[in-house]
């Protein structure tokens, strides 16, 4: 790998992570691709701890995410394995023995059936995993594990990323206090769907699997899946969500008890998800693009992203230019229905053109003071029905062509 | 506009462009936006010219797109107006009250009906067109108007191209020889559909305005429609087939008599869209996607198109890496129907994996020697059904930030 990037502008400083009874974490350096940091990261659960898990819809995806949905239907975690380095990507017959080795030898150390441990890889595409490496950690990481080790999880998942990613919320299961916290990596391959790239998230709560994976399922939608850094979607998005069950709650009789624990878990969400695109490769500036007036919230949202991945619009961000024209461009592109002459476009809330032409007197400053800022807020509105929809993007950069011109180098 | 762009190191030579009896050409400096060059193109026809259209799919279409469509039906063309640097695009009613006063001018200078005059704008969108610069000069083009004046012509209706495109074929009708020439401009905003930017073709052939249509749209599909810089679609796409029917062969008896005009179209389209990615924003090398084993031709194109605009793929060609990780990413987000365990990637002719998995013995060196070479050949077998299709982008280079960071200042 080459040099270190410079840390994102747009970073966001990791918050404090205390402890989630029931799970506990260690890292350790396998040597997998980098040199000198911690490359593999091991989660131990408690027993009775219930998973859910949204993966990636690339028709390629890798071995982990097989491994994975191999093992989801039980809804039982003992263990999770991240590597960064290598993807695990199109490796074949030997990317799935890889994966069932890697189960094999976190089972035997941690004590647990090898279909409780979930995996998950990210890093270079098409190369055989070196999988003995991280075998012969493991019994260091079993022995290292520890409940206050959430920052230095955070740091070992990382690839391009600048900074770590983590969030964390607290919120009330009837009168018990409940804790969710979680840690994300990713800041390219990152589109819609899955957006993420990799991130775990546990809490203490008590919750069985079926109703956590409905609430993953709905809580991604508009995080995960609403982010876009360069419109290419990973082989190896994922995101898990664990339950340990050690909060004291009463059991959930229906889904009102979840109220606030759903609004808290949707939080965390939002703020990982924007996290990845503050972190997205080169980026500058975050942003949000939000379309209202369309004809459903699927095409609302197809024209945000239209707008969110199209190069021209990003080149104009990072130049600061209002160049309001590349966006209706991009809502004509889309190919959704949108009637030139009933659209309204603003930029940092303040209208540049209304039904088909640029308002009357338009005063290009206060619009160029806006793009000169790191948020950009981009609404359009089309004016044809009640479909809405928001997702958020980065600018496109130099930064971008160099970390990707010259990745595996 | 900012500096001089650096010629691409994809250029092309203009060919020579011999007259084509029945239409002429003039250009002259309007000063709409660019200063010390022409930025105003006419063309005149003889009378019984017939013509042919295809123009963008994008929603927003521009008011010369409008205009053309309104005066199409006839067939019938003697006037053709375009300008460099102003679209014409989302400019209200101006938008279109700007067309008329054009082709009402064009029409007196040349004595014909403002219904047979079409027009064709580019360059920024949103600000009003300054028809009066364009009218001011009608009367100079009308005078200088010359069948030997293609070059010119190529060279007025450029904005951000490096080299003027042209291309030229002669074939045979019966026994009588016939010319197809044309030219184009294009460099961003280049996606289907359409690709093109504009394109201008001409010939002397006679042929009716419905086998003309007909002929451009099949055309169309494998060459501007085949082409991608990035992924953006213009509002203004244009390309105009004009037939001055001055070549003297016997009247069409039936699509048989055009095989040989034909093959020589097609091949004109196909040289002029090549030179707009060979043109591409920053583009240094010329990327060929083909994709076989697909379950139709349409699903062959969209992953085609999936890894010809993946910004990874694009980025990875830009600093020669021989990454067909990425090209693996870019088949599975497409969402068609693919097999990783059946996929075979090449690059340059040489099989990189296969069924899932790189090759035994894969040896990198030949590989990185294509990717150090100027158009780089990427194919994909999907090892699924019968479908195929060739697509045609460029690589991601600094220099399409720098020339779409800083358009407008």
């Amino acid at each position: 790998m080459g040099k270190a990037l410079a840390v994102s502008p747009l970073a966001v400083a990791l918050p404090d992570l205390p402890p989630v009874a029931g799970v506990s974490f260690a890292t350790a350096e396998a040597g997998l691709r980098y040199r000198g940091r911690a490359d593999v990261m091991m989660a131990s659960f408690i027993p009775g701890t219930s998973v859910a898990c949204v993966s990636t819809r690339n028709r390629c995806p890798g071995a982990p995410i097989d491994w994975n949905r191999g093992i989801l239907a039980a809804g039982l975690a003992r263990g999770l394995v991240v590597n960064a380095g290598n993807a695990n990507v199109f490796t074949g017959r030997a990317g799935a023995v890889a994966c069932a080795r890697t189960a094999e030898a976190a089972a035997a150390a941690l004590g647990c059936s090898a279909d409780t441990v979930f995996l998950a890889s990210t890093g270079v595409i098409g190369e055989p995993l070196p999988v003995e490496k991280i075998v012969a950690v493991t019994g260091d990481l079993v022995a290292n594990l520890s409940a206050d080790n959430w920052a230095a999880a955070a740091r070992a998942i990382m690839t391009t990323d600048t900074f770590p990613k983590a969030a964390t919320r607290r919120c009330m299961i009837g009168d018990v206090p409940v804790r969710v916290s979680g840690i994300a990596k990713g800041s390219g391959m990152v589109a819609p769907d899955m957006a993420t790239m990799l991130s775990f998230i546990v809490t203490d709560a008590a919750i069985p699997a079926g109703m956590l994976q409905t609430m993953l399922e709905d809580g991604v939608a508009p995080s995960f899946n609403a982010i876009t850094v360069d419109s290419d979607t990973s082989t190896s998005d994922t995101v898990l969500l664990f339950a340990t069950g050690t909060a004291g709650h009463a059991p959930i009789g229906s889904a009102r008890d979840l109220e606030g624990f759903r609004a808290a878990l949707f939080e965390v969400l939002h703020d990982l998800a924007l996290m990845v695109v503050r972190d997205g490769e080169g980026a500058r500036k975050l942003i949000e693009v939000t379309v209202g007036g369309a004809v459903s919230a699927g095409s609302a949202r197809r024209i945000a992203l239209a707008i969110a991945n199209s190069p021209l619009v990003k080149t104009a961000v990072a130049g600061e230019d209002a160049n309001w024209g590349r966006i209706v461009m991009a809502v004509g592109k889309a190919g959704e229905p949108a009637d030139r002459d009933r659209l309204e476009v603003s930029i940092g809330g303040i209208v540049v053109a209304r039904e088909g032409a640029r308002v009357e007197g338009y005063d290009e400053e206060p619009v160029a003071a806006h793009m000169r800022g790191s948020e950009i807020q981009i609404a359009v509105d089309l004016g044809l029905g009640e479909g809405r929809a928001t997702v958020w993007g980065c600018d496109l950069t130099h930064g971008y062509i160099e970390i990707n011109g010259d990745y595996r180098s």
